[in-house]
C-alpha cells in the first residue's frame, strides 16, 4: 500500500533529492511530516531566502535541488529568487502546497489561485497535478524539465490532502525508474567548420561565459585557448554567474564591460569572437553603439536555444558547453597555433589616496587572504568590477553571482553553496544594502552552523544607483542613501558573530580571526562612497 | 513641452498620490529624479516592505497608493505582498521599471521578460504601454481600476527611457481630467425583498465582515443591527482582514470560527444569515460539515462580484456595502423589531496558571493600556484569536489583519497605516516568526521616525503550525521550532529602541513606557508555547 508521498521521496531518493531547503506552511505540513530519517530540511525564515540557499546549493552541487514553498503568498515572496534561479539556470523542482481539493474551487483561505500562472515565466515546467495519483508523475517531469539543458527552475503545485492518497504502481513505478539526459554533443560538421574558421582567423578570441564553469569545461577551455594562443575575455559581470576560465591564466586578458558602446570597444581588433557559455550579452546599462567593432564575426556556443535565438548578432551553435569545447579542442590540438602569444593583462593603477578604503583596497586584502580552496559568493554591486579585478579565481566553481541581477540571491546562496560544498571555504561579500533583500538567512547561518564567512563593505548608500543616475545625468532622485545600517549589529542579533572594522589594518586581522575561526562569521568594513572599479 | 513625467506627476497629484513607496533600481531612477518636492518618497529596504507599507497606507487612507518597484527581481520579491494586497482590498497601483525599449527584444540584463504575466493573478489590471506617449494613459487606467470596486492592486510595467519623451496633449489631457467612480446603490426593488426576508424572518443574525469598514459603514450596521435586534458576529478572523462592527456592542456575540463545520454549528438555531461585507467564507482549515445549519438560509452583500460568484450557498446581492447597509437601515427603521434582545456575549473563562504568560494574557495588558484612538495591525498567527477575545475594537478603522494569510504583511503595514493615520497610534502585535518575513521595516521606521509600538509574542516555534499539525494528525514534522529568534535585538540592530521582557508586570511596564515615548519602540515578550486561543 503506497501513498502519493511514499512515492514522492522515493523519487526524491532516486534524484539524491535528500536535501530541501523550505519555510513551511499549514498547506505543506502532510509532505514534511514526519520526515525520512535520511532526509535533511533546511529551514529559511522567509521564502526569498530559501529559495536563494537552493539555488547555491543546486549550481554547487550540479544536482536538481528541491525548494519546498508555502502555497500562493510562500510561492509570491519567492518569485524575485525564482527569476534569479532562472537566470542562474539553477536546476530547482519548487513545490508549493495548495488547499485541499475540495475548497479550491470556492476558493478557499490559502487557495493558490491559478497557481501555475505567477512562476511560469521564470520556469521551464508550471503545473498542478489534475489528481493526486498524477503527483509524483508530475515531479519526476519537473525534475527532469530541471536537469535538461538549458537547466532551471520546474514548479509543481500540490493540493495538500495528495499526499495521504494511496495509488496504484501505474502511478510510480515506471516514472520513478526513467533517467532522462539531454546533453547534446554538436553535430561534427559543425565542428568541423567552426575549427577551420579559428584556424583561418588573424586575430580570434575567446570569450568564457559562466555555463563553461557549470558543464565542466575549464580543462578544454584551456587547452583550446593554449593550442590557439587565444586571448581569454571573461563575459560581462552582468551575466557572468560565474567564473569560466582561471583569471590567473596568462592569455586571461580580462572582465569584459556589460555596455553595447563599451563592449564592442573592447573586442576592437579582433577578427573572430568565440563566446562559449554566455547570452550575447548581458549588456547594462544602455550606452548605445554598434554590436560589433568593424570587420569582426561572432560564433556563440550556448545549450540554451533562447540564449541563441535572441542575440542580436553572430552565429550560435546550440549544444553541451563542454562537450562542444572538447571538440573543438580535440579538432584543433594539432597543429597548434602559431600565432602570437596573447599579451598580459593590463596592470592595475596604484590606488590613490583616501580617507576611507576603496572596494579594491578591500578586496586586495581579501585576495592575500583567500583561502587555497576558497569559493566567493558576490552581491557588493559597487565593488563586482574591483572584485573581479583583485581576487583572481583560478579554480571551477569558485565563484557565484546573480546572473539576473536580483538582489538577495548572495546572503542566501552562500549558504547553499556552503552545504553543497562542506569541505570548501565559502566567502560571502556583500554590500549592507544587498544584504537586506535576505537577511535573515544569517538565522539559518547560525541555527545549522553553516560556516560561511561575510564580508560587507558599507558605504551608506546604494553606491552603484548614484552611479547609474550620474551617467544618465539624473539627478535627486530619493531614497538612494542608508543611513545607520549595522549589518554587524543584525547579523550578531541573528546570532552570527559579527565586528565592525575601520581601516584595511583591521579588515586584515578581523578577516584573519574569521578564517580562522569555525563557524560563521562577519566582517563589515566601512568603504568610501562610490563605485569600486577597480 | 511635456514629457511623460510631467504628466504621470500631473496624474499622481490630481489623485492625490503624493506619497510613493518603493525599493529603487536603475530602471526606476528616470521615474524618480528630480524628485518633485511636494511628493513624500519611502523607501523599504526589501520589497516585501515596500508593497507592504503602501498596502496599510492604501487601507488607512482609502486613497489609491503608490508603490514603485524595480524590473522583474523587484516585482518578484513583492509578489507574495501584491497577493496580500489584493486579498485586503488595497487599492495599490504598482508601477515597475523595464528595460530602455531598444535592449527588451534581446532581453538584455534587467529585461522584464513577460513583464504583465507575473503579477497578472493578483492584480485588477496588468499592462506594459505599447508606446511611451500611453504611459500616462496607462497609469490613468490602472489607478481607476484599483479604486473601482471591488478594490484591489493594478499594475503597470514602464520602460525606462519613455520617462523623458516628449507627449502632445492629446496623450495626456483628457486622461487626467477623468474622475471614475464605481460604487453602486442597489436595486430597490433587491433592498425591499430583503428587507421583508429580515422581517420575516424569526431569527435572523448578521455577521459582519471586513469591507464594511473599508467602505465606510459601521454606522449604519449598527442601526440595522439595533432596529433589528440582531445578534451580531464577526465573520471568520482568516479573512477577517477588518472588523466591520464594534466589538464593545451589547449585540456582539464574538467571531465566528473558520472552518466549515464549526461556523455551521455557531449559525445553529439562527434561519436567516445576513453576511456583509466578506467572502462565504475564508474557510481554514478543512474540517467538513454541512455549510449552514438545517433550516437557515443566506444572503451576502459584497462589492466584489467573484466573491458573490464563489460562495457554494446562499444567495448574493453585488453593490457597495455602505451604501445597501443604509438602504436597508432606512427601509427597516419603522416599525423596530419587537424580537427578543439579542443575548450577552459568552464570559471568557479566567486564565489557567501557567509558568510563562499566555497570548490571552498579554492582550489582556494590551487591551488595559491600548489607546483610546489606537489602531492595531495583528500578525501574530498563535494569538489572533486571543487578541480578537481581549481587545475589543470599537472604532472603525482601527483594526488590520492580512485577509490572505501571506506573512510579512503586519510589520510593513503598520507603517503604512501609521504614516496615513499621524493622529492616532499604531501598534503592531507580531510573533517572532511573523516578524521576519519583513524585518528590514524597522529600519524605515526608524529612519523616518514612524511612531508605531511593536508588541511581539515569543514563543520560539511556529505554533499555528504545530497546532494544525495535531489537528491533522501529522507529526515528525521539520522547521516548526525557532530557536534564539531575538526580535527585539534585531529591531534595535536597525535603529528601534526595544525591550525584552519577562512576564507580566514587565510587560505592562515597558507597554506603558513605550506608549509614553516618542518614536517607534519595541517591547518582546516571551510566552508559553501554543495557540492562544482567547
Amino acid at each position: 500500500m503506497t501513498t502519493v508521498r511514499d512515492a514522492s521521496f522515493e523519487l526524491f531518493r532516486k534524484h539524491r533529492m535528500t536535501t530541501i531547503f523550505g519555510n513551511p506552511g499549514s498547506t505543506e505540513l502532510p509532505m514534511l511530516g514526519p520526515f525520512p530519517e535520511d532526509f535533511r530540511y533546511v529551514l529559511g525564515l522567509q521564502e526569498a531566502v530559501a529559495v536563494g540557499m537552493a539555488d547555491g546549493f543546486a549550481q554547487a552541487s550540479g544536482n536538481v535541488t528541491h525548494v519546498n514553498l508555502h502555497t500562493a503568498p510562500g510561492v509570491g515572496n519567492g518569485v524575485g529568487a525564482i527569476f534569479n534561479a532562472r537566470a542562474n539556470k539553477a536546476p530547482l523542482l519548487v513545490t508549493a502546497g495548495q488547499q485541499v481539493r475540495s475548497l479550491i474551487t470556492m476558493q478557499a483561505n490559502l487557495t493558490n489561485r491559478d497557481a501555475v500562472e505567477v512562476p511560469k515565466p521564470y520556469v521551464k515546467y508550471s503545473h498542478e497535478p489534475p489528481r493526486a495519483a498524477d503527483v509524483p508523475f508530475a515531479l519526476a517531469q519537473a525534475i527532469h524539465h530541471a536537469s535538461l539543458p538549458p537547466t532551471g527552475p520546474a514548479f509543481v503545485s500540490i493540493p495538500m490532502d495528495d499526499w495521504q492518497k494511496e495509488i496504484e504502481p501505474v502511478d510510480y513505478v515506471t516514472q520513478i525508474a526513467r533517467n532522462v539526459g539531454g546533453k547534446a554533443q554538436p553535430d561534427p560538421a559543425q565542428i568541423s567548420a567552426l575549427a577551420a574558421r579559428l584556424r583561418g582567423a588573424a586575430r580570434p578570441v575567446l570569450v568564457a561565459g559562466p555555463e563553461i564553469d557549470a558543464a565542466g569545461g575549464w580543462d578544454a577551455a584551456v587547452e583550446l585557448a593554449e593550442s590557439q594562443r587565444l586571448p581569454v575575455w571573461a563575459s560581462p559581470p552582468t551575466g557572468g554567474g560565474r567564473i569560466g576560465f582561471p583569471e590567473t591564466h596568462p592569455a586571461f586578458q580580462g572582465v569584459l564591460p556589460p555596455a553595447v558602446g563599451p563592449l564592442a570597444q573592447a573586442l576592437d581588433g579582433y577578427d573572430l569572437v568565440l563566446v562559449v557559455g554566455s547570452s550575447v550579452f548581458p549588456y547594462y546599462p544602455n550606452i548605445p553603439g554598434d554590436f560589433l567593432p568593424s570587420g569582426a564575426e561572432l560564433v556563440a556556443i550556448t545549450s540554451d536555444g533562447d540564449e541563441a535565438a535572441r542575440a542580436p548578432m553572430g552565429d550560435a551553435i546550440v549544444a553541451d558547453v563542454a562537450l562542444t569545447l572538447r571538440a573543438l579542442a580535440d579538432e584543433l590540438s594539432e597543429p597548434a597555433s602559431d600565432r602570437e602569444q596573447p599579451p598580459a593583462r593590463v596592470e592595475l593603477e596604484p590606488f590613490p589616496p583616501g580617507e576611507l578604503p576603496s572596494g579594491g583596497e578591500v578586496h586586495a586584502v581579501l585576495a592575500e587572504l583567500f583561502p587555497q580552496d576558497g569559493i566567493v559568493v558576490l552581491e557588493s554591486p559597487s565593488s563586482t568590477a574591483a572584485l573581479r579585478s583583485r581576487l583572481r579565481i583560478a579554480r571551477p566553481g569558485s565563484y557565484y553571482f546573480s546572473a539576473g541581477g536580483g538582489l538577495g540571491f548572495g546572503l542566501a546562496a552562500a549558504l547553499g553553496v556552503q552545504l553543497a560544498e562542506p569541505e570548501r571555504q565559502v566567502v560571502c561579500v556583500l554590500g549592507e544594502g544587498s544584504a537586506q533583500y535576505a537577511i535573515t538567512a544569517f538565522w539559518t547561518a547560525a541555527a545549522y552552523s553553516i560556516p560561511v564567512k561575510f564580508l560587507v563593505l558599507r558605504n551608506h548608500e546604494y553606491s552603484i544607483l548614484k552611479w547609474f543616475g550620474a551617467l544618465e545625468s539624473i539627478t535627486g532622485a530619493p531614497g538612494l542613501d542608508l543611513p545607520k545600517l549595522d549589518v554587524a549589529a543584525t547579523a550578531q542579533s541573528y546570532g552570527v558573530p559579527g565586528s565592525s572594522v575601520a581601516g584595511l589594518d583591521e579588515l586584515h586581522s578581523a578577516l584573519g580571526d574569521a578564517f580562522a575561526s569555525d563557524g560563521p562569521r562577519l566582517v563589515q568594513v566601512d568603504v568610501a562612497p562610490g563605485m569600486a572599479l577597480a
